[in-house]
């Protein structure tokens, strides 16, 4: 399988969650690749071409195996392989994160979080107890985690990632609102939350 | 000015938070679009390209102002003409977000707070007294409110929207893990926070 972008990885997350909702709601065996687009507003076309770039074929205009399309697509995006995570920062929004109960079944388990703020060590966010930031390079090296989740204030966060990073992390799920540096075999995702708002102020703007 | 499409939008506002963030710690005049481009991740024809899309043309190797162009992505992006908006949702993600200091620079202004549970009205969040959700349509009409922030479980989310969208929203920043339906004048800019899982699952997995 060749290396799939990110654009690619982003839709076929889209296909998946379409999929897991709807047949929630309404079970169903097939879907064709045209109720996919309507629902998400992409082209037909680019859902099939998705599709088979995972191996997966249509059955003509039977479309294609809701449970088959699922599997593949855990498959591919190894959500079937678990991996664990540490949270940095106990904040709202690492407390936001720890509660969101949807991660397990992307095979994401948030183990421990840690924090620096002494009122929050000790205390219980999402059943997990909060480490002092102390603990958290031994906990890292002693449970082999690979994935640390940052929801840290924009100007401690770099020494964070650096301390993470020597501990043998190898992808950062980065909430904080900076850029961090990384050596090249070390995976940055960047999450902007204010990103949305370049579409929804210009909407508004427009609309005056 | 022709519409801007959301991938535009969206690389603008990366283009804002860039410059932004780099000259808070070291303070230049000029940039070019190299430097940008090399920051970023992105073709340096493609900044050019955008940067031209918005009227801002650059000094041959000089490069651009910082200021103007900041003053043009503000202006496009409508961050200069401020808008109020409701939160729907008083859990962790909804006071994440109401704690959020930078939005008052996109021009978004979070003036109340709206939660069904009877333990969290009456409390403060980030400084607003949580209101009963009872109250959010009188004051979406009497405040003329435009946009609402909706950070609710799953199964409330649709009804909600109905709620606010007919005492006159006109866009839903939608958190809930859920796609809403609105009428055609709805503007909806969905967050799916798990989006981001589909690359670190999919990088770690090939790791292994």
């Amino acid at each position: 399988l060749a290396q799939l972008r990110r654009v690619v990885l982003e839709r076929l997350m889209r296909y998946y969650r379409f999929l897991s909702e709807t047949t929630l709601r309404r079970p169903a065996k097939t879907v064709t690749s045209g109720q996919i687009a309507e629902a998400l507003d992409i082209d037909p076309t680019q859902v099939r071409k998705d599709f088979g770039a995972i191996g997966l074929l249509g059955m003509g205009r039977v479309g294609f195996e809701v449970c088959e399309v699922c599997r593949g697509i855990r498959h591919v995006l190894g959500f079937d392989e678990p991996y664990e995570a540490v949270m940095i920062g106990a904040g709202h929004l690492g407390s936001a994160l720890m509660a969101y109960k949807n991660f397990a079944g992307y095979g994401l388990d948030i183990v421990a979080v840690f924090d620096n703020d002494p009122r929050k060590i000790g205390s219980k966010v999402a059943g997990r107890t909060v480490q002092s930031m102390r603990s958290l390079k031994p906990f890292i090296r002693r449970h082999n985690i690979r994935l640390a989740i940052l929801t840290t204030p924009a100007d401690v966060s770099q020494k964070l990632v650096d301390r993470v990073v020597s501990a043998g992390v190898k992808a950062i799920w980065n909430f904080a609102p900076i850029q961090v540096a990384v050596p090249p075999d070390v995976f940055v995702r960047n999450e902007h939350i204010s990103l949305g708002l370049s579409e929804i102020a210009y909407h508004l703007a427009q609309e005056i």
